[in-house]
C-alpha cells in the first residue's frame, strides 16, 4: 500500500497541486495520497519545517514524503531524495528537512531535472515522478547520483540562559493563535514560572480546563513543545505576539 | 472498503489533520479517506452539526465518521464513539452529533484516554486510533465501557406561530451566501408568503432560474430546509443576515 | 484502478463537496478522488476552464473529470457528459470545457435530471452520480441521449498585432501573483521585448534565477504560456494587474 504524503506552498486553488496527483498517479496507480498542507505562507521554510516535523512519523514505514517549498526553484539549490529511518523524503534541499533529520542514519541522491522539465515547476517535473518511482518500489540508488554531505538544516531556535531565565521564542502559530515555542519540558521545570514579553503566565498546566474561559495557560503541548494559549481565545491576539516573540522560564 | 469521513475545526494549515491521517492510515492500512470540512469556525458546533447532518448519510452503510470540534477537550465532556442506523461516529459528546440521531436506536461507548494521549489533542490520540479501530472491524464493545443514555443534542431551532405567521431563523450561511433557514416545506404552504426581517420574498420557487438574476427567492433548499437566496448573487449580504435572523411565512 | 478528479466553485467549507463523494463512493466503491480545486470564485468560468486545460492530461488515461461551475443551475443550459482523448468528462454546457477540446474527436450525451433531484444541486444529483457511473465502466452512450454539437467553448483571448506588437492579455492571476497571458512562445521570439501596460520587462528569460530578487521576469510557464513574475515577489501586485490587462510583446 503505497503512501505519499504532499506539502507545499502551492496553496489550493491553482491547479499545481492536480497536476502534481495526476502525475503521481499515472507513476505509481493506486498510490494513496494525503494533504499534509498546501498552505504554507509561500517560501515559508520555517513553518514547513516544522509541520514536517511533527507529521512525518505519524505514517507507516515506507510512506515517501513529498514537501515542495521552494523558493530557490530555478537556481542552485540541490533537488533530493532520501531515506531515513524507514520513510522517504523527496524535495529541495534547502533546510525543509531539518524537523527529520535527528542523527539517524541519511542515504540520500540528487535528482537530475529530466530535459523536458519545466524550470518554474520542478514540484511537477522532478519531484513528483521521483517520489512515485520510490513509492512503487524503485531504490533510491536509481534515482540520481548519491548526495554527500547530509541534507540543510535551517539554523533551531536554541533556548538560552540568562541569569535564572531561561528565553526561548515562538517558532509557530497556530491557526488558533496557540504559540508554540522553543522551549521543552527540560528547559521547563514544574517550579519555573512562564513569561511571555513582560506578562507573567504562570507555571505549566495540564490541559485548556485548567484555567477559566478566557484565561491564558502555558502547557506542553501535543507536539512537545511548550505552547502558550488561551482558552477559546488565541494567544498570538491577546499578547500581540508572533514568530519570533520572546518567552521566558524564571528558574527562581 | 473502510471509508473514514473528517470533520474538524483544526483548518488546513496546520499539522493537526496530517497527523491524524497519519494515525489513520497506520491503524486502519487502505482506509479511503474523506475530508467534509476542516474549515468550521473554531467551536462552532451548530455549523458543524448542519455540515454533519446533510453529509454522513450520503456515504455507504459502514462508514465511521470522525468529527472533532472539541472546545471542551481537557473538559469533562466524553469522548463518544456510537453506532446508529449501519454508521459509526466518533467524536466528543459536546452536541456536535444532534443532526445525525433521529429516534434510531443508538448503541455508544466512551472512550478512555490512553496514558500517552495529548491533554489538547483528542483528536489525534483518543478519537483516530478508534475510528480505525471501528473501520478495520473490531467490534464498538471492544473500544471502551458502555454509555448509557444518548448523546448530547444542541437545542434546535423549532419554528413557532404568531397568529398567522411562522416564524424561523436562518441557522447556517453558506459560500454563496445563501440562508439556510429552519423552516421545513411542511411549514410553508404554497400560498405562503416568505419574509426576511422586514423585506418580503414572496412564495416558494423552485429554482434559480425562476427569478432574474439578482433577483431573491426562497426555495426548498438540497438539504431539505427553506433556503433564501439571491441569483448570482449573496442573500446574506443584500439582507444583512445571518444566523439567528428572522425568517417568516405569511400564511394569509 | 478508477479516479475521478473534483473541480468546484463549492469551498470547502461547506458540505456540497462532502456530498458529492458520498454519492461518488456509494456509486463506485474504491474509487479514489482527488480535489483539483474547489476554490474557483463562484461562477468563474475562465479561471475554472484554465485550471481544468492544465491539470486534465495529466491523469491516467480512464480517469473521469468532475467540473461543476454552475451560475446556470436550474437554468436552461444542458447538463453533459462527455468522452475525447480516452478521457471522460462530466459537468454542466456553459464553457467550462473550452481548454479540454482541442479538434478531437468528442463523444458526448446530455443528462436528464432524475425526478428527485434538487433543481439547486445538480452537482449531487445529476453529474456526481453520472461519473460514478463511468468511472465504475458504464458506457456513455447509456447515460442519456446523444448530444449533437459540441460542448459550448468560452471565447479565447487571441493575441492580434499592432504593427509590429503582438498584445496579449492577462488570463490568470496565481496564488504568488504570477501573471499567466494569452501570448504562446510561438507569439514571442527571441529578440521580442515583453511590456505589461507601459512597463518593459525585457525578453524572455528560462527561470527565476535569472533575475535578482525582487526582479521582474517574463518566461514561458509550466503551462505553456507567456507568465510575467516577480522573483520571490507579486507581479499582480507590483504591476497592479489582474484577469484583462494589456501585455505586449514589441518585435522591432
Amino acid at each position: 500500500m503505497a503512501i505519499i504524503t504532499l506539502l507545499t506552498d502551492y496553496g489550493t486553488t491553482d491547479s499545481y497541486v492536480g497536476e502534481i496527483k495526476g502525475v503521481l498517479l499515472t507513476l505509481c496507480p493506486g498510490a494513496t495520497l494525503v494533504d499534509l498542507t498546501h498552505e504554507i505562507h509561500p517560501g515559508d521554510l520555517l513553518s514547513a519545517a516544522y509541520v514536517l516535523h511533527r507529521s512525518w512519523h505519524r505514517f507507516p514505514a515506507g510512506t515517501v514524503h513529498l514537501a515542495v517549498v521552494d523558493p530557490g526553484v530555478g537556481t542552485s539549490r540541490a533537488a533530493l531524495a532520501f531515506r531515513t529511518r524507514e520513510h522517504s523524503f523527496v524535495g529541495p534541499d534547502n533546510g525543509l528537512w531539518s524537523g527529520v533529520m535527528h542523527g539517524a542514519p541519511v542515504e540520500a541522491v540528487t535528482l537530475a531535472p529530466p530535459p523536458q522539465a519545466a524550470p518554474t515547476f520542478h514540484g511537477r517535473d522532478i519531484f513528483a515522478p521521483a517520489a512515485a518511482r520510490l513509492a512503487r518500489g524503485e531504490p533510491l540508488s536509481g534515482l540520481g547520483e548519491r548526495f554527500l554531505g547530509l541534507p540543510r538544516r535551517l539554523s533551531a531556535a536554541v533556548p538560552h540562559y540568562e541569569g535564572k531565565v531561561v528565553v526561548g521564542e515562538v517558532i509557530y502559530v497556530d491557526r488558533y493563535g496557540n504559540l508554540v515555542t522553543s522551549l521543552t519540558p527540560e528547559f521547563v521545570p514544574d517550579y519555573a514560572v512562564l513569561e511571555a514579553e513582560s506578562l507573567v503566565i504562570g507555571p505549566l498546566r495540564t490541559t485548556f480546563g485548567d484555567v477559566p474561559t478566557g484565561g491564558l495557560l502555558a502547557y506542553i503541548g501535543s507536539g512537545g513543545q511548550v505552547e502558550i494559549a488561551v482558552r477559546d481565545g488565541s494567544a498570538a491576539r491577546r499578547l500581540g505576539l508572533g514568530v519570533g516573540g520572546r518567552v521566558r522560564a524564571r528558574l527562581g
